[in-house]
């Protein structure tokens, strides 16, 4: 498969001098998901993990309701790009052609094929949240986090998203894109048997509207961005009931949403 | 017309204790743009320059040619968000019908209503550059960019990009995506007498494909991203003709493509 990163030629321009030096990229792909051999969309993305985000991506867009409902995932490169060819459930795959049809003659941008306000969704369902959230954690989480950034360790110009648990990093992924990298980790959770509702989803980027209806749809409980949250991202999370932190530091971090969750420090 | 900012009651949580506390958010709308008639899309905007993001976006998504295709922009808040009117010349709303009778029965994400890699927009026009670029332009720019980003002053979570001309920020535009802040400086200056082809557009964020790919639409011959350009952004910008430049701090910055344009420090 692509190497997720690109070593290049650049100049290095200063003050004093301007000289030839080695500089290593973040690889942005275009990669095409293909359900029962209908092209459906083209994500520019990241080109590892790819059978996560496929089927992340199908969770959190509700093209799949379970994770069971997808029967196989292919990885194959292709002259313009990747395709990711998925196998999914007769019911399912007739609800998108129906999604499908039912956009005859659209195009979408921004959000997923929506193409007039009357389709923005709405406030997602709601997530029964159990648990609470020890701040410790949070700080404890976020000096790991620099650990599981090797992409951009290297190339810069690439988001996270982790999974926490009990105090612990249980999985990370990198992408150029941040919902990609989201939906990386929904893909990865729907496999395993963690439990949305307890734990956080730990973002490395700024938690707009997408990245919480698509936390939302998987039923996610709580989110912590180490940048700012949107004000419909915060509306959304109210709504939809989930835990949303922003500005998250090693020894401070901003509670928008449901603060009834984090444990007293 | 909506407030680009919002203010909320938030908790504050250090080590010490948890606080409530002020807080102002950015805006994320989402706003319809409606071409005679007929709702083409949805983008989730910063609500202010709605129509430099309408009139930028038609004209770098190529859905009119020149930015006297446009006859009217009316800006109308409705219940779901805001819809931006377009009136647009015949030809071209008959060629907007026809590519989305041609896209029938998709739906797109990541690009703009790209559902299949081989529809993916291959090496936009070449831009014809002419002029070359000073150093000293981008650090005495940098300086001044901060002062034209008062929402990121106040909410952050927003991208801007300006353009430079003669040393000098001649406009700047914010948005919570990055895309829609360079649309709107598109917009702008597609009814101003800049010479694209002169000076840098520069952006508060990384260069990734899409925002190279709408620069070449709109002809820009230079690109300053304070943050990394993406390998796929790279490689656009060397076939399009552009100088795309990266990591752009006070001292130092780093040139990816057309070193050529840059004058010897």
């Amino acid at each position: 498969m692509d190497n997720p990163l690109h070593s290049r030629m650049v100049f290095r321009v200063s003050a004093q001098n301007m000289q030839q030096d080695q500089d290593i990229l973040a690889e942005e792909t275009p990669v095409a998901l293909v359900y029962n051999g209908i092209s459906h969309v083209v994500l520019m993305a990241t080109p590892q993990d790819l059978p996560q985000l496929a089927r992340g991506f199908s969770l959190s867009e509700g093209i799949v309701a379970r994770s069971s409902e997808i029967y196989d995932i292919e990885v194959h490169s292709v002259c313009d790009g990747i395709e990711v060819r998925l196998e999914i459930a007769a019911a399912r795959f007739a609800a998108l052609k129906e999604r499908r049809r039912h956009l005859s003659g659209r195009t979408g941008c921004g959000l997923c094929g929506i193409d007039s306000l009357a389709a923005v969704r709405p406030a997602a369902q709601t997530v029964t949240r159990c648990g609470t959230l020890n701040p410790i954690d949070i700080q404890t989480t976020l000096l790991e986090f620099d650990r599981h950034q090797p992409l951009r360790e290297q190339a810069g110009s690439v988001h996270a998203a982790a999974w926490v648990s009990g105090g612990k990093i249980l999985a990370a992924f990198e992408d150029v894109g941040r919902h990609n990298a989201l939906d990386k980790l929904i893909g990865c959770g729907s496999g395993k048997a963690w439990n949305w509702q307890q734990g956080f989803a730990l973002i490395s980027s700024r938690a707009s509207y997408e990245m919480v209806a698509k936390a939302a749809a998987a039923g996610i409980g709580c989110i912590v961005a180490v940048s700012a949250p949107t004000a419909l991202a915060v509306r959304l999370a109210e709504n939809a009931g989930i835990t949303l932190i922003g500005f998250a530091r090693a020894n401070k971090f901003t509670v928008y949403t449901h603060p009834q969750f984090i444990e007293a420090v």
